[in-house]
């Protein structure tokens, strides 16, 4: 198969890296900092798949919307009560992450095989310029795209064709890399070729069609070229 | 405004009882029945939704085939060794529940108001028939609606305009019972008339549009008249 064209990869736990917000909840809430990230997280999810699929998506709100709906979900779920000080601060945590360690390498390697670069996110703009600016890797993106240009989440199939329509190659040129089963699997479905880079040896989702490659750190995104 | 012309229940969780689920998990897995059957759960409602999105439903199947991927998503994320029979035996529970106690004495009380009465579930049909049998809810219900005809799951507004076509009623006239805070406000969205049955304190979803009533038992579907 030719090497991909472009790379583009997930945003949030794929290049940064949202430890520091389990982090900042356990200062906040000691004992349940833990159970708040997971929580947020997957309702934060949760909230993205329910708006795009019910009514056709007119109930679409904006990530960090969704994301501050989904904190506050999870806060009166655990019995926690939140202090707009303290929703501010977790909130803020996701404008300032670092990146994981490996992700800058990878993108100047992938430069430096002529690839271009990106961002394919769930993520508001202002949320992922801010995230790209914390966390250094402006000016090794060539594509900072978010869905919200679109009004869908991932995984529409519209929000995998921005890179289509971004890059203007075929999916099966683009190689696309998730750190979420089902980001990859959907990705998948839409006919990137596919890198799962599975941190937390998890089992990969029980609805088939495995991805192309599955790895345990970005730089696997290398084995493409 | 107008009583409703017809009253639509979610199935699993509203109607049907699941806790035998988990006292089934938890004989087959002691010590971790209850993290079984809640993360089966998560991951059954998941698959619906990916399957929705993905690819305009491209990636459609039915509801039995998604609850057992589930639980072998589940049982491998928690290390857990699903033997057949086991897989087996916690696919039967499915469709052997129990009815909740009030689920025939308000089915019946609808029918004695003249209300249209039904099911509006993600089920498959096989399923649901068994368990509407198994519950002996059979002859209290004028329709038993399942998504599995259009190959999309709720939220999705084809699923809930199952039960327009059905009762040949417009949405405003069809009031709507799920216990599962997701399905009451996907509900509500789609134009029903939506209760909320609480059963188990939680809060509801931070998306705004509250359903029209929330209670603590079926009983409060009677309020509607």
């Amino acid at each position: 198969m030719d090497q991909p064209g472009a790379v583009l990869f997930d945003a949030y736990g794929t290049l940064f890296d949202v430890y520091s917000v389990g982090q900042t909840a356990e200062r906040l809430f000691a004992g349940h900092g833990q159970a708040l990230a997971a929580g947020w997280r997957d309702k934060q999810i949760e909230y993205t798949r329910l708006v795009t699929t019910s009514n056709h998506g007119a109930h679409y709100r904006p990530f960090g919307e969704l994301t501050r709906a989904a904190l506050r979900y999870t806060c009166k779920r655990l019995g926690l009560d939140l202090a707009e000080a303290a929703e501010q601060q977790l909130m803020d945590q996701y404008r300032t992450l670092t990146a994981f360690p490996e992700s800058r390498e990878v993108l100047q390697a992938l430069k430096a095989r002529g690839a271009v670069t990106g961002i394919l996110s769930n993520g508001d703009p202002g949320m992922l310029d801010a995230a790209v600016r914390s966390a250094g890797l402006d000016g090794l993106l060539d594509h900072v795209l978010s869905v919200d240009g679109i009004r869908k989440y991932k995984t529409h199939p519209d929000a995998y064709q921005l890179g289509v329509a971004a890059t203007g190659l075929q999916p099966d040129r683009i190689a696309f890399v998730s750190c979420n089963g089902w980001d990859a699997l959907g990705a998948t479905w839409f006919g990137f070729r596919t890198l799962w880079v599975n941190r937390y040896q998890l089992p990969f989702e029980e609805l088939g069609t495995p991805p192309e490659r599955i790895g345990s750190s970005l730089r696997d995104v290398l084995a493409f070229f």
